[in-house]
């Protein structure tokens, strides 16, 4: 059995990826009950809100789920919290030190996933003692490393400094690069694009039509000197770029930011304005459908490549 | 039959980039002798030595082997037409309109391949009649494209508009993601950085032993003003960086790039002043091999994990 179904207990090796505006309790719930692993993304959800959509998950799946906390907010320790008291089985936490909170969560029944962008911090994921790693490299959507190393590069770095279940990211919204990633040594992908473009995500409309117009060249990674982040490109982004192109510091590019960028281009649908996180495999996405077809295409897709892998021509 | 081995007549679709200073007549008869495809890299050669080279090339091997001409110098005429009278059979072309040349080399018996880095580039190649596409992701060694997008996510999106045999390149060095990159719909890849550290290649000691030392985030994407390219983050790339991070413009760029900085790095040694182009995959590179046993390592690597995937655990 694969070790990663084997861990959380889902049916495939599809962990949906918990992005902020995104992935409220309806995305999580479906992406569970279609087999794969539903995560409820709480970095934008006040503790209160994510109570509520934990919640709801658990009258909407009778399935295993889990949260994404990016360990960068004051509130924290109450999220924490709020997860044990609920009774949530998975966690995945980014942007922070994993030691902080592995053990503890781990004392409750959870389990826990660190998020990395390099082999040396996955070594120190290994070593907090994390139940798996996920590797993301930089054509992922959002937040995202500073090294730019790509799935393809990283993947195999880090499968080499780790024995963990390896999770990869970025890059990856079929079953083609589900194989593709498993050969390079992951034993699960997370996907958070083609999720964005479903029908359970709660991101506004405005923006799921975006990721569906979108080709190569349409995203660009933004704000390196703050926290680096996938965009696509709108009035917003071009205004950051124009900006960086011309060596504006941390303090004009948090001004140029200000607040509520995120919320106002996800969840509000200010597609020029806002600030819309998503990756460059937006390109191959082309319709908005059910987490259930998109699991189901997925998983078609897998097996298709696999077979046609097994009567393939390259033979030497 | 694998399309790229049937086209260009060769036993293992695995193309050895064709790179500066690195990839004279030796790297190239030696990678066509253990039954790859061997590119001399014209783009740093006048055209009395790329004369010299083909004829060395020739004398070494009796296997098909090309010559890789950047379009963007002024002698390419000059250039072309000693590729034709020395009977060379394989050409492939980059950074430039694949409509100008194809078709002269065509009915002179050269088969033709032209480097693109998105879709649209594909698309204008497929019409311009070229026998074979290579699409190369932003992790790729040397020039790059403007948008970025990685070898993951290129290849499927390149497939998706064309028929035409594929070749996949950026990130690959081993047999594991050989076999990724044709899940993704590459008929064969392009290599570069692993045979850069090769016994063969003439780039100096001193640059081979910097890609053994290389790990993730050793290299920076530099001088996008100007023509993207790749290289090892040394003094020279860090002051590049921090004159771009200040807003330098062109002009003060192609001043700090000076004359002869890929000469000075890559064939002289000079691993600090020098500019030295390498792919994100050199993090995976941990030793200077002959090139037999570099093709001998991929295709046992390409074959094992073809043979593991067959008795795979992840079936659903």
């Amino acid at each position: 059995m694969n070790r990663i179904c084997k861990l959380f207990n889902i049916q495939y090796p599809i962990i949906q990826g918990g992005m902020i505006w995104c992935s409220g309790w309806e995305l999580a719930s479906a992406v569970s009950n279609a087999g794969g692993l539903g995560l409820i993304g709480a970095g934008s959800m006040y503790p209160d809100v994510l109570r509520k959509h934990i919640q709801k998950t658990k009258k909407t799946t009778d399935k295993p789920f889990g949260v994404n906390v990016p360990l960068l907010y004051a509130q924290t320790e109450e999220i924490m919290q709020i997860i044990i008291d609920e009774g949530v089985k998975v966690v995945f936490t980014s942007a922070g030190n994993p030691k902080t909170w592995t053990k503890h969560l781990q004392e409750h029944g959870i389990k826990v996933a660190h998020v990395v962008s390099n082999s040396k911090f996955a070594a120190k994921a290994d070593e907090a003692g994390v139940d798996a790693i996920v590797a993301e490299g930089f054509e992922a959507g959002g937040h995202n490393g500073r090294e730019e190393t790509t799935t393809l590069v990283l993947t195999p770095v880090v499968r080499y400094v780790t024995a963990k279940p390896l999770i990869a990211a970025g890059g990856i919204a079929t079953g083609r690069a589900m194989l593709a990633a498993m050969i390079l040594g992951a034993d699960a992908v997370q996907i958070g694009s083609r999720f964005v473009a479903s029908d359970e995500a709660s991101a506004h409309i405005n923006f799921k039509n975006e990721i569906v117009k979108a080709h190569e060249g349409s995203t660009h990674l933004a704000f390196k000197k703050i926290v680096p982040v996938r965009l696509i490109k709108n009035q917003f982004c071009n205004d950051v770029e124009d900006a960086e192109s011309k060596g504006a510091d941390r303090e004009q590019l948090s001004k140029l930011l200000g607040k509520g960028r995120a919320k106002l281009g996800m969840f509000e649908g200010d597609t020029e304005n806002g600030e819309l996180e998503i990756g460059q495999i937006s390109a191959l996405i082309n319709k908005i459908k059910p987490v259930k077809n998109i699991i189901s295409d997925i998983i078609l897709e897998y097996k298709t490549a696999k077979e046609q892998l097994n009567h393939i021509r390259y033979n030497f």
